[in-house]
Formats: structure tokens, sequence, C-alpha cells
């Protein structure tokens, strides 16, 4: 044995560790789909497990996989934060030649072309989450994730204003009645993550969607008057909690991914920065698609 | 000289340096006010200069200085984080002999009993800065500032709801006129900080009773249904952008602190994480009470 | 049924939701221990399930208990922050009838006193964790965990450095090779996390013993010359990278806990800040004592 | 008066306003210098100032422009981050007609290639800062800041190990007196800012290498054993306190810029995250060329 490579080292009081690796690793990442090029700068965290014969992990061999394969990302196209992820990951077990498991996670801002409600055009921000885990032996792991801001409007707050509204003035008028009630209404960060078998195909610009659809209204960077208000508009015209976004997500990722597996997991999480409260409101489904399709979900 | 002692080591091409020091020091601070026990957390930065001709600042006396000063809190009371950052700092300028200058910040987690509109009590939470510096031979100035978190609620996109209403359903009776009108709101950070010399007192309570009077509406952590529509209502009735939220502090300041010197410096920041945007809506005032006694500033 | 109860409603299309409730939640504690009263500012989450048949959890319900508890907690001691953690979950299983799950998070700044090997007494601060989770009809289980900063010294890159020295110089005198061999050294942070049932005690203190001791050397906020070159020869003493930290400490609970059941959660993370990286190395076991107690994982 | 047009409203008892505008607006740039496209993610804050008749500042331009500008930059080619912030800021006076003064900030993750002692190519992250401030009717300054991070190790414990060893074993020979000696080294955060009018050039990856130079050492992504080794050998011949690397910097600086006015501003800030201390170590100097180089400040 070398007596240099310490690593190697067989242990005495070894354990078996779980997860070992680097985390923090910043990387620009070029993503090509659709025709369009996609400049993003990566987080990158990756792992392999460690047996207990074995004293460490070959930390720098990760930075080296992740090095070569973002190299390599440029000659031979990528079209995902997920494909590299599956990529690198692959390589993880390769290299790592002791581990059984590897782990790769990705982060990283993203933009897509939105119009306004009165037609103007703005890049909006987004966040894309990719993750990629396999077993030697057995398949690869994918997620694909995003993190959408929005709004939402709260729907109790509108009923408990209503009454008051009606107790003050009793009988009001039909005209009245019809007109918007205020509430409270917020910053909203909604999470869907769905993970799949590496040759399933899921389009992160879809889970935007989804996701901005199931607010209470989808945000933008430039309002000009009338823009802002047909969004204050829209907003209290489908007044949501938490809850009701993440079942709308629910709802609608059934519907989408009908020809998916039932094991399939997804992962939804909903928070609102209450204007009313200076803590946020919270709501999350961890589950499979077969879970969601078992009739006594619903 | 003591060949060992390398910070007191004379420098070839020295360069006077602004502010040397320790940051991110934390520590359990008790402050005793008004016969109520404060216990906060404070995270801790403190400075000295250092002159070009010496090669190093003495670190550890940074920490033993705020070591002894805390320990010494508990037996003779300090009333406040500034009055205990002032007597930090002028023990910094004591001990490092070669500094002409010391510096002192802290920040801590407050809470203060709140009631909301239907009576029920709540510890709400806020943030204490305090800041002393001080010049030798000069006297020792202190900064006393909070945070408050709360709610505005936007004039602008109101009225542009108002007029689509309007034009919408032609003719809208003087009921319907009466009623709130919907529009986005959010929650607010606002930021009050004065700065005056150590024989002035200044009540933390007071400023961050200025900055909530001057929000669209302060929040609650605890609010049942008809608290929430207060809360909502109140904020409707007070539309309110950024830029009417420091001005309102800023008159609110002129009134309470007359008795104070033109000296006294004053900032106000208040930001709104708009509902409506990804991004936030900021205004900002940095002066003195002269300044904003003078007529033309009004 | 109250058309006002949004909440209560039935929903047409509902989905179960996992986990419902408040994040961000800040609220001053005291916990009694030991004779020691310790006043810490909480950071807490707290979350119940929600039945596909109702539309939304009643948030406010969330922060009225927390409220409660803590009170309460003033009256009748509470020794721990997982102790009014498992308080308040059973409060909200209560609350929330239609639940059948609960959860309570609680994040606070710790400190302890330590002793300088040079006898110096200083507050050194921790991180403490608290969770408490409960099915309905089954016991309630706790969370105990302890984040600790110290110092990891790399030694591989130490006997990479005396491989080059050795070639640099060779025949190096038996005087010169007893020395110290330098390394990259640098701040760490480390997890430590222990799930049991209610009944059984863990006290944090002793995680945090058991942490701090697993490092290549604790550290401390002040430290004298002497103080300052004894941290450093310890840490030099005991090279470790992430993984020694953790089986080190995987080692020392399997022998502190021994008497405790196969069935308790372990996990441990280890991170290092790695001063010759801009990214961190980590590792990490997640695990139960009876897994680490059979013969093949060592 | 357009009643609908709130922001324009005169104000009973307004007072003036420092700033006013729009932080944390997220957008993809692209700068093109020496033949390279580079893509980043900047956030961005914008500012004008509002006199005190105006009752409010036209949010939506802010980001109209930031837009407007940003498509821009693809047609007619922007080299840097400073010239993008000099171009909005000029527009931010252009369009907010009351406003006397503008400012633009951008911060942006950015990265260089860089080769390591054995030859591993690696990007290697850094972070810009640009800033564009202007007065109207007077030129436009800019500011460009780098953040780099490196490794510090300590002289000053350097010295006490060394005096430690020397009593623990007298008559240390010559060979043994010649290896390096331990010492704690971690992992340092430096920023370099440098304020200049609109038609001086600074170029960033300049500042960059003034920074990484004045560092014990740079630090790498990518390290085999042999890179390794050669890091720290480099980090420990190099010892420095934080004062030095500000120090260091500002000799440079003077040397490299002695063509530029006296009136340019510096401002350097060195901050290490002591492995030895859970709190960092910082220095900072905040300065004109000017002054740095009047005899009095060496």
């Amino acid at each position: 044995m070398n007596h240099l490579d310490v690593q190697n080292r067989r242990v005495e009081n070894g354990f078996r560790l779980t997860r070992v690796g680097v985390t923090g690793v910043r990387k620009p990442v070029v993503v090509q789909r659709n025709g369009r090029h996609n400049h993003v700068t990566a987080l990158i965290d990756v792992f392999v497990d460690l047996p207990s014969t074995q004293k460490g992990s070959h930390m720098s061999r990760n930075v080296e996989i992740i090095t070569e394969m973002i190299d390599e990302s440029v000659r031979e196209k990528v079209s995902s934060l997920e494909e590299l992820s599956g990529k690198v990951c692959r390589e993880l077990l390769d290299r790592h030649e002791y581990a059984s498991y590897g782990e790769v996670n990705m982060v990283a801002d993203y933009f897509l072309e939105r119009v306004t409600g009165t037609g103007r055009r703005i890049m909006e921000p987004y966040k894309l989450m990719a993750r990629a885990t396999a077993k030697r032996g057995n398949g690869l792991m994918k997620l694909v994730g995003v993190e959408v801001e929005g709004m939402t409007a709260c729907p109790c707050a509108m009923e408990s204003v209503r009454e008051q509204l009606e107790q003050r003035s009793p009988g009001l008028s039909e005209q009245a009645r019809s007109l918007p009630v205020i509430t409270h209404n917020q910053r909203n960060r909604t999470t869907l993550m769905m993970e799949v078998p590496e040759h399933v195909d899921i389009e992160a610009d879809d889970l935007i969607a989804i996701v901005e659809s199931s607010l209470s209204s989808p945000t933008y960077g430039i309002l000009k008057r009338d823009d802002e208000a047909k969004v204050v508009m829209n907003a209290h015209e489908n007044p949501k909690f938490v809850e009701d976004v993440v079942r709308d997500i629910l709802g609608k990722i059934l519907h989408r991914y009908e020809d998916l597996d039932d094991s399939v997991h997804v992962t939804v999480r909903s928070e609102s920065e209450e204007s009313i409260h200076k803590h946020n409101a919270f709501a999350e489904r961890i589950t499979t698609l077969g879970e969601l399709r078992a009739s006594d979900d619903q």
C-alpha cells in the first residue's frame, strides 16, 4: 500500500457513511434546448457513499468530474441541468470504485420570457433544481424541480371582511356586492419537484407553467398602471390558501402526466410570506403519482 | 522589543487602516430597563483604527473587552444595547493605546407585548440595532436603531383598480363607492436609526412605536377572524407607498424629538416586498434634524 | 355549516396534504435545567397534516398554541426545547381535531461556559435544534440536536507536505521529523441529532461535548498567545477528515448510549469550510443505533 | 392634473428623499470583452432621489429602463457591468425628470480560468460589483469592484508555536528550524472597489489579480495531492494578517494605478473566517489615491 494514499487506508473501527462529498461548488453551465442556449450559474453538491473499510473519499475526484463534464457539455450538448447531473452521477460511480451510491444536486437562476396583461415582454426569474441519484447496478433516477414566486390572496380574510362590511352597512346593493372584496395578499414561493427514471423526460418549463397558473396570480417585473390593476383584480378573483395552491398543482400534475408510472415521486411546497403576519403560511405534499391516483386521496 | 509580539512590530511600508477588528461575535446579553430584564442574543462587531506604523491590531483584546463588559453588565446594570456598546467602545480606546477611533455594532432580536384589535396579547418580534463610535479625545456618539416588520397597501394600484371598476360598471352608487377598494399589499421592513451624543437618551421602544404607526398597518402573530378583517381594513384605509412610510416617520421624528440638537443624524429606510413583483420597493432618507427642520425640505 | 368558516368547508377535488402550518415564528423562550435559566430566542415551525375532505387548516390555532405553551412554560417549568416542542405538538393534535400528524421544529442560539487551555472562561456559542412529531394514537417522538463549530486539520495534505519536505531535504533528522507538519485547517460545522421516544432523556450538552471532542480541536472566542499556540498544536496532533469526525462521533454515541434502544435514529453531518478551496467538504451518516451496532457496519 | 397619477401629486408635508427605487431585480446580462462573452446573472438595485414636492417616484420606470438597456446591450455591446450600470443610470435621470441623483448597483457571479501549481486548468468563481452614480449636470462616477476568496495563514500563531516548540525541545537544529511551522489558516474573503469618473477604465480582472496575489495563497477548485501540498506550503511561506492583506493591496493599487487622479476612491476590506475562533477577523481601508500617496500615510 502506498503509505501516502491516506484515503485508501483501511480503518480499524470504521462505520459506513451515507454521503461524503463536496458542497457549494459554483460553475457556469450552458444547456441547449429548443434552439435556445441557457447560460446559468449552477451551485453544485455531489456525494457518494463510503464503505466502513475505507478511510476517506477521494474528494478531488468530485470536482474533477464536474469540471470535465461541464467542459464536455459544450461539445456534446446537454439539454438540461438534470441531464448534466445524470452524467456527473454516472461518472461518480465509475471513479469512486468503492462507492455503491452517487448523488448530484444542482440549483440555478433561470429566466423565461413572459407577457404581461397589456402585452409587455419581460424576462421573469425562476429557480431550477436538478438531482440525479444512482445505486450501483440499478438505473439512474433524476429529479426535475422549479421554484416560482407569485402572489396569493387570502380567501378567509376576504370572507371576514365581507361579513364585517355587511354588518356595517346592512342591505348592500347587488352592485356593491359584486365588487371585489379586499383581503391580504402577499409574495408566495412555491416549489414543485418530480423524480423520474432517467429515460423519462420532464420539461422544467412545464412545471413552471403548472405552478404559475395555480397561484392567485403570477407576478411580473414590469407593470404599468393598467397591468397592475389587472394583476390585482386577477389575484382577488382567485383567492387561495397555500393549501389550495398545492392541491391545484397536484390536480394539474395528475392530468398532465397521466402517462407516467405510479412510482413517480412528486413534492409540492408552497409558502406565503403573509402580509398580516411576520411569519409564513406553509403547505406541502410529498407523494407518488400512484398515491394521488388512488381514489381515497380525493 | 519582544520579538514574539508580531502585532507591535513596526512596518516598513505600512498604510493607516480605517477599521480593524472582529466580526460575528455572538453573546448573551441582559439589559434592564423599566423594571424588565431583557435577555437577548447579540451579534457584535468591534473595530479600532490602526496607525501606519503598527503591524497588527491586538484582535484578542477585542473579545476580552466584550466578554468582561458583558459579565460586568450583570453586576452593574446596563439599560440598553447602546449603553453597553458605549462602555465597550470606551474600553477599546483604553486598551488599544495606538488607536484613535473605536466602533462597536450590535444587533439583536427583541420582543414587545402587543394587543390585537380584539384584545389578544402577544409578544411581537423586532430587531434592535446599536452602535457606539468614538474619536480619542472627543465624546462618544451612540446610534439607536430598530427594524420593524409590518404591512403596506399600495395607493396607486388602488386608484387604478377604482378606475377600472368604474369603467366596467359606470354609474357606481354612492354605497358601492364607499366600499374599500382592493389593491396589492405586502410585508414591509422598515429601519429607523438615530445617532446622538452619549448623554442623550433615545428609547428604542419609542422608535418602534413611531415606525409601526407609520405603516399601512402593524401586523400580529395571532389574528382570529375578526382581528384579521380589522387589520386588512385598517391597511386599506391607510394605503402607503414606501415613500409615504419614510416621510411619515420623518414628520413624527421632528415632532417627538423637537428638543434634540440640529446635529442629530437620522436614517430611515423602508422596503416593501411587493406582492405583485419579485423585487422590492425601497425608499430612504439619510439626514440630520437640522436639515429636516429647514423650511426648504418641506 | 357556518358559511364563514372557510377552512372547514368540504372540498370537491381535495387531496390529502402532508404538512400544513406556519414557519418562521420567533419567540423568547425560557428553559430551566440544572438550576440554570436559559433565555433563548427560538425560531419555530409547526405543522399538522390535512385530510382531503377539509379545505383549510386553522393556521391561527398554531400560533395560539405556541404562545400559550410558552407563557405556561414560565409557570410550569420546561427543561428543554424538545420538551416544549413535545407539549406544543400534543396540543396541535388536540386542537386540530381533523389532523392525524403533528410536528414542531425549534432552533435557537445557545451558550456554554468553556475554559481555554490557559484557564480563561468564556461563553461559547452553539445552536440547539429540537423536534417533536406525533401520529395520533401513537406516542410522541422527540429529536434533540446540536450544531457545533470547531476546527479540522487535513491529514492528507499533512502527509503530502511531509513527503515533499523529505524530497526537498533528504535525510531529515529524528528531531526534524518529530516536529508538527503544516497542513490546511479550517472552520468546521458539525450537526448531531438523535431521535428518541418522548420518555427518553438526551442531554443536549452531552451531544455538544461528543461533537466538540471529535473535531481536530474545539475553538474559543478568546485566545491569548499561549492559548492560540495550544489550539493550533492540538489541531495538528489530531488531523481529521470530515469522514473521521462523523465516525468518531458515531463511535462515541454507541458507547455513551449503550442503554438506548436499537430503534433510536442518529444523524451526523460534518462540513469543513476548506481553506484551500472555495467549496466545502461534507460527510454524513443517517442511521439507527441498531444498524450501528450490527457487526457488518464496522 | 390627472387624478389617477398618484405619484405626481404634490404633497403637503413632504420631505426630500435621498434614494427611492427598486431592489433585488434579477436579470441575465451578457458583457463582451476581449473577445469573450460573459453571461452573468446580475442582481440589480436602482435608485433616484425624490423632491419634497412629489408624492411618489415612478417605480415601474426603473425596471423598464433596466429591461430596455439589457435588451439593447445585446445589439450594442457593453463591455462591463459598470458600463451597463452607467447607461442605466443616465437613463434614470432622463426619465425621472424630477430627480437630481441616480444610482445603479449590480452584483454578479463571475469566473476566470486559473491554472494550479501542477498545471490543471479550472474555472474559479469570483464576484463582480458595479455601481454608477450621477448628479444631474455633473458627470457620471462608476465603481468597479471584486470579491475574491482565498486563504490566509496567521503569522502570530506561527511565532507562538515556534516559541513553544523551542521551549519544548531546546537546541533545535538548523535543519529543524528551517522547516515550515504550523499555524491556523482559513478561508478569507476580500473586497476591492475603486470609484472613478466614467471615462476612466479599470479592468475587474486586474483587481482580482491584485487581491489574489495579496493573500497568503490563492485557492483552487481542483487540487491533486501535489497541488494541495504546494498551496499549503505557499500559504505558510506567506503568513498574513487581514491587516497585511489590505496593506499589500493598497501598495499594489498605488503602483498599478499611478496615472490615475488623486480623487479616485479606493475601498479594501478583508475578512478571515478564523479557523481557531467562531468569529471573523476584519480589516478595512476607505481612502483616495491622493491620501495613499501622501507621505504621512506610510
